[in-house]
């Protein structure tokens, strides 16, 4: 019988006899049980679609035949059947595998796609390509689930692919019944049905599409027989696969919340300290919706990611799974204010792009009291560049009308929360990173909305901390104050609008600095520095916040340390900007600020 | 026979009998012909929805029971049947009636969205809120095209409708089988079977949804017995009915195009002139393709309105149009790129708003050299809030290695586009506004890729000119020059990246100002003053553009004049800002530059 680590590319498999096929699951499945224990990961997924990988590797010739990965998260079986089982232990690690598609890693990676739903539109793309150019010896093979086709742009594909009957698309549908928790909808139902003893006609045949199935998806010779048959067709097709999420691990397939979907590293598992931003915002608004009848909230097919389960325990016909689709998760969220009710959409902070144009123009132009509330924001790191959170405050920004709240610890979470409730003539947002909360960070003093954290001993630099950065402001304050620059740390909690009030304080003083765990490019920052220009003379003002490039994956430390946003280079950035250098701060630390601040 | 004009509310035409009511629709379509001839307008599809508009204020009771109206172009008619015949010649001027739903004109009038697929969502949201809310006595009527199914965000939301048969919900299919352009794709092939003596099982049905149909859309009491038992089934249903485009208007009957989808108004109707930006990029986008095989373009159901239709006609089998699926067109983009085509998106700069998370994600992540030309940037007008183009220039600053061009006239267009196609590592994007190109402006020199449009005579301000507001620009540097002002006006061409070349010239002035049409959130100015300000010292940075609202319609020099974009404003808000008032800057005229510009 062949060990896993003899298998160096799809090649060494499709010399293998079916037997010998068979006895390589268990062994995959021990790899990423064992590896995603200790570093995390997209555990359940893979160890569903452990057969069907090895099948589509015997069947298709990759790199060759190009086979596309949905929501990449499901590509670890696809990493060690094409060179990477010894690597396979460094997976989400800084300098190791990334835990998606990568295609500095291999030929065999094509695309890094990691939001769901888009790998139709790919194939469709690839495969006019591919006629545009007269070739007909690459196959191209879209494997997706179940989940992702309640994303509208999946259809918006398949009516694109099901149109050609001449460009032949293998569309491999990894259907296990659920995304994070069990696919929502119309179509999951038909999905369903098809199982049954008198299944309908697939819907895919009314598009015009082949259908082939179901097959049983652990069954690896069903699934070649059926997979051959496909790429026979010469025509736009359909297997279906039925496959379990979390099979061959017992505690995943027992798992009723979410099969394992993605587990934690084990250094991650701390028990005790500080609760997750998540929990803090899904209990806070489990406990407000007991006394407003009206909040009803709306997740994107992912209820307890997002901190929902409390609030639909408590509430659960309040609470609205829409499946993956955040266009209509936003634009039913403007029908609900339409209807009376105060939505509050929970997102991860980078699904948000998805709804850009449904968040503008059906709730912000209409001016629906809808609440986003954005997790995962800022620097995510592990999941590598398509998860991190560095797009939304650049976003919101743009939005008219919309007050957007982003809180720097667990009070200030709930406080912000509650104030999004209470406006009831536009749409709110808030936003908060992945983790723990950390300790409370209280106020000296406030005005106008704005927190004071610290209070500098002479107006040299103003620095306007945007939400969890600052714990890192407070640092670069005592570390400036130590080389005897006066140092006023501000959080306005709410950053947009810019509060007239910190404009006149910013005016004040000598330097104005923005920290954020954002994009620079249209962040708070930029947004700070445009409302003090268009106040007149304006002190030089300088944004701190992620470079406009994609980020590589690393812990969350890790990335901000390469963002230059610790308090080490944040201090040295600041020294250095001081407009007449810092001995000059320190002899002018007697000037009179107003003078300083008018130039 | 009653006149329209004795129409003032719904309830008016449910006291008229059935061949009262048939006498009305050619009175209207009259009404439309005439006003829309002088106004510019959506003429065909109004004409085609007269019977069906008919019929549902007799069938249903607005406002009480809501009707929504996707793409809300089409409710024209249903303006005039709500009170508002009178006002009808009004239609799109300042002041006047809007083209789309109107919260403001009308309580018949609930949602004012006009960009398509949108309506299903909010359907599902105001059934929910009703459901929620114990609401049992009004109906929720969607009236959307067939056109509009081939968005995802509807399949998106009759996921939803479909599974919940509880939660009645009344969709009105309108089947012209067009939407600009003879609708495509998969979708299309089934509603036209259904038309058919051998009509398959609809696909609806599939999902869980009852059908009625297919309906004459023109025969106004076979519609509103199929409407009544539609409201009378009490779950989720489509009603298909069949209409023409441009039903009884021979000249919109007759025409291949688009059937008279929309009109321009009289005035705008002028012979000869400078040519159209999108006649000028569709031109040159055929020509380089007769040398380019590899160049493809897409295009979201505007062939024409987007300049694509020579390049069809010279290139039909590299023509792509994907339906109303922005999403899918710039995902299936990256796939073409990855197959090895350039392809070119041809997209209105409101609708790029649909796919940012496709452009982050699978074209800026990939690296895919897909070329993105919007048309319609900045102030559009008279189509009202929803079709300024007013973000796109902040969409596309956040995109990792993404190149923005903004052309000023017809020549630097058509180079911009040729530099764009030459490309082959990086996305690129190029954004003009509606109408005609203007006169070419020519450099009077350049420097590292920018133009210089007119050099001032003393460093005082310099005046970066983004795209086509450089006329504008040229008129301020008079103006100012006039008052003893050094005025250099520099036109980047790309304005992503900022060249440092830029930065450093910035640098050597007393004042820098930026002028576009783009929202000033996050715009170019925010970009160019952010380098400035990592450069170091730097002179204050004023940002022209436009406020950060939404603008009521009217047309394009009513609404910059609105927003201050005009070169009357402009000139005295420069005079205002310059640091030391214009008296200073004269007598200053003779100090060094880098002094001033260091402060």
């Amino acid at each position: 019988m062949p060990r896993l680590g003899e298998i160096h590319g799809p090649e060494d498999l499709r010399a293998l006899t079916p037997p010998q096929v068979r006895a390589l699951a268990p062994q995959i499945r021990r790899l990423l049980v064992d590896t995603c224990t200790v570093t995390g990961g997209h555990l359940g997924p893979n160890l569903g679609v452990v057969e069907l990988t090895l099948a589509l590797h015997r069947v298709f010739h990759s790199p060759r035949d190009r086979i596309l990965w949905d929501t990449g998260h499901q590509s670890y079986v696809h990493k060690m059947l094409t060179g990477r089982t010894e690597d396979f232990p460094t997976l989400r690690r800084a300098g190791g595998l990334s835990g998606y598609p990568s295609r500095a890693e291999s030929e065999h990676d094509v695309i890094e796609n990691s939001h769901a739903s888009t790998v139709l539109s790919w194939a469709d793309g690839l495969a006019r390509a591919h006629a545009l150019r007269g070739v007909t010896d690459r196959a191209v093979v879209a494997v997706l689930g179940d989940g992702a086709l309640t994303g509208g742009m999946a259809w918006e594909a398949l009516n694109n692919i099901a149109a050609a009957p001449e460009r032949p698309v293998i569309v491999v549908l990894n259907d296990n019944g659920r995304s994070y928790a069990p696919t929502a909808g119309a179509l999951a139902t038909h999905l369903a049905a098809l199982r049954g003893p008198d299944a309908p006609r697939p819907l895919f045949e009314s598009l015009g599409m082949a259908y082939l199935g179901p097959v049983d998806g652990h069954d690896i010779e069903a699934l070649e027989t059926a997979l051959r048959r496909a790429a026979g067709l010469g025509r736009p097709v359909v297997v279906h696969c039925l496959t379990e999420k979390g099979r061959g691990h017992l505690p995943a397939e027992q798992d009723e919340t979410d099969r394992f979907h993605a587990v934690r590293a084990a250094s991650a598992k701390k028990p005790g300290g500080a609760p997750s931003w998540t929990s803090v915002f899904g209990r806070e608004l489990a406990d407000l919706a007991d006394d407003r009848p009206d909040v009803v909230a709306l997740t994107a097919a992912m209820l307890d990611p997002t901190g929902l389960s409390e609030f639909a325990r408590r509430h659960p016909e309040r609470t609205i799974d829409v499946g993956i689709a955040e266009q209509h998760a936003v634009t039913a969220a403007a029908g609900l204010a339409l209807g009376g009710m105060h939505p509050v959409v929970a997102l991860y902070a980078t699904f948000l792009n998805r709804a850009f144009d449904q968040l503008l123009m059906d709730v912000a132009l209409h001016r629906a009291p809808v609440t986003f509330v954005l997790d995962r924001a800022g620097v995510t790191g592990d999941d590598g560049p398509s998860h991190n959170g560095m797009w939304d405050l650049s976003l919101l920004n743009l939005v008219p009308g919309l007050r957007l709240a982003v809180p720097r610890d667990a009070a200030t979470l709930r406080r912000a929360l509650r104030e999004a409730l209470s406006c009831h003539d536009a749409p709110t947002a808030l936003r908060f990173p992945k983790g723990a909360s950390g300790e409370d960070i209280p106020a000296v003093s406030t005005f106008a909305g704005t927190d004071v954290l610290r209070r500098g001993e002479r107006p040299d630099v103003l620095l306007v901390s945007v939400g969890a950065m600052a714990a890192t402001c407070l640092d670069v304050a005592g570390r400036l104050a130590a080389q005897g620059v006066g140092v006023t740390v501000v959080d306005p909690r709410w950053v947009k609008p810019v509060a007239p009030e910190l404009v006149a304080l910013a005016l004040d003083h000598r330097l104005v600095a923005t920290v954020e765990d954002n994009g620079r490019a249209g962040g708070v920052g930029t947004q700070v520095a445009q409302a003090l220009s268009d106040a007149g003379a304006a002190p030089p003002v300088r944004t701190f916040g992620i470079p406009q490039h994609f980020l590589s994956h690393g812990s969350r430390a890790q990335v901000l340390e390469s963002c230059g946003l610790t308090a080490r280079h944040l201090t040295r950035a600041l020294l250095e900007s001081l407009p007449a250098g810092r001995d000059a701060a320190r002899e002018e630390a007697a000037a009179p600020s107003l003078a300083l601040g008018g130039r």
